[in-house]
């Protein structure tokens, strides 16, 4: 099998994600392997509130604070990581930069990632564990 | 977090199953982590042709060898294993077995473990991905 070398870690600034970074860190050091931080903008999220353009505005700087306090996490245990803020739909986003970067793993919470709605569609890591191509680990 | 110093790897006989031993083994040397193996005989397995008794008698001999020759992969690579042969309820067994032997980590197949009619009542996997209360690695 091709080794665990590149992990990509959706996060989404949620309580949840503080233990999928600690699970990154711990795979990065067992496995030697690079780590690829995302946080996906959906643009298909339901405003009521806001102006659409300013909510996206919003959520973009959210998920750059999220992937910045993320990295400086890793950094104290001496690692180093690649942020992508992308945005679209968050699965699709995930798969698709999983993909292009050539990782061997993903590392999901099984809460978080989204709003309580979208339980009711079925999870990120649920949708993930059926369309991703590459492993999956789901951190509980 | 806890680390990651135990891992079951629930096992069909299938030839997905190859790889989840090879991702057991990468996981075990990784994080210097005991290996569990499990293969769960199914009680409710839809019987048509052959008494159920017989039946039974023949998936724990199957479950057996299963068993034997996943831990004689891992002996190669001079990786111990305890076995466990069990009979009921595929992923109850699973998630009882993780429980009672302070699991940190499932590493199961995204596909195999079970008949072809079980992917229409959703796959181990996923019912592990919803049901596990420990962390879970989805071997694609």
């Amino acid at each position: 099998m091709a080794k665990t070398k590149k992990i990509l870690v959706p996060l989404d600034g949620s309580k949840y994600s503080k233990k999928v970074i600690q699970y990154a860190c711990d795979f990065s050091i067992a496995f030697d392997a690079e780590i690829i931080l995302i946080y996906v903008v959906e643009k298909s999220m339901p405003v009521n509130l806001l102006d659409q353009k300013e909510y996206l505005k919003i959520l973009r700087k959210f998920g750059k604070k999220t992937l910045d306090n993320a990295k400086s996490i890793l950094a104290k245990k001496q690692l180093d990581a690649k942020i992508i803020l992308a945005q679209g739909n968050i699965v699709n986003e995930i798969n698709k930069t999983a993909k292009k970067e050539k990782c061997d793993l993903i590392i999901v919470g099984n809460k978080g990632l989204g709003a309580v709605g979208r339980v009711l569609l079925g999870s990120v890591s649920n949708k993930l564990a059926q369309s991703s191509t590459c492993s999956l680990v789901i951190v509980k």
